[in-house]
């Protein structure tokens, strides 16, 4: 084989493979939402995609992860925007940058994220896990925030005071039908906590 | 028996079992912190504390509970402090006079809550435990300024902006050895977030 042909099996590789996590994504969302979280199989949701549970945990380590999936993503767009911020930035404004960076990434997702929001509150363990993901974000964003100078309270409260904008402003989008509101809904959230702080 | 001798035996018992609760906890934190929290058994604890597995059980559903046995006292104080504060009191000030009424709490605890930390630090398992602990007391926050007739969006807010401030504040308490510094520690961290909000 020439280089470009194994250039061309490599593409294509790994286009059928993304392809086999969305479907098993959107199978699993879709058995969890009718059925329950607790009463869906791994084989189930292999079997809904087409693919094996085999398949299935070469992306996910369990039934849980798949709900998860998007939070690295999540967390490397929410980085990279508070890496790009001006230096002359305050600690919340790049802090509010890496939430705007993360704003695109939702633009297409809020029937999958709606259902998903649904799911999740309806399961105390999940609902666990998803807190120790914000909660992961955070020390992302504080870590983040150390790194361009910020001093350590000074860090860990603007990163708790975006984590609880972005939860209260999510919370508020998945519970609309306009995906376009995200970031309106985002400076309301940021708008209420500056009036609450005071 | 006449009744006041029922009444004697009642509260003697009542004392003794609390003396219980409070041997085992002491003897939980100090084999963790010495041998760690992994390599501890239950049977370890009960004997360093000159009582049984059983009696353990009765107080603690696993070892990991001994170290958030005080996070239902926490919370009730912090509810108690916060339907007490003055019905003029804006949203935030009623969180914080939540956090004034729990000061009282940690006045004697300090030794305790620094060695408490530590292990809690060392040990990831017992960081997600913490984590859900503190939301749930920030759900239990949320919930009080509802009942005070605080909006959704400015209860959520206010809740995760008063747990910001007590971690953060916290944190720094228990990385010094002045037990009386736990109101202005927390004064500190409040102005903190409120320049870092603007």
């Amino acid at each position: 084989m020439t280089l470009d042909v194994i250039k061309y099996a490599v593409r294509t590789m790994a286009r059928w493979e993304s392809d086999a996590e969305g479907r098993l994504i959107k199978a699993a969302i879709s058995l969890y939402d009718k059925q329950g979280f607790q009463e869906t199989t791994v084989a189930q949701i292999a079997d809904a995609a087409g693919l094996t549970k085999r398949t299935f945990f070469r992306y996910f380590a369990d039934k849980r992860e798949v709900l998860f999936s998007g939070s690295h993503e999540l967390q490397d767009r929410w980085i990279a925007g508070i890496s790009a911020a001006a230096a002359a930035a305050s600690p919340m404004e790049a802090v509010l940058a890496g939430l705007d960076a993360v704003a695109d990434l939702f633009a297409d997702r809020l029937p999958f994220a709606a259902v998903r929001s649904r799911i999740v509150a309806a399961n105390p363990e999940l609902q666990e896990r998803e807190l120790i993901k914000l909660q992961n974000l955070a020390a992302a964003i504080e870590a983040a925030l150390h790194q361009r100078g910020v001093p350590d309270n000074a860090a860990a409260l603007a990163a708790q005071a975006g984590i609880a904008v972005f939860h209260v402003g999510f919370g508020r989008w998945v519970s609309q039908r306009d995906p376009a509101a995200f970031r309106p809904l985002m400076a309301d959230s940021l708008a209420e906590l500056k009036s609450v702080v005071g």
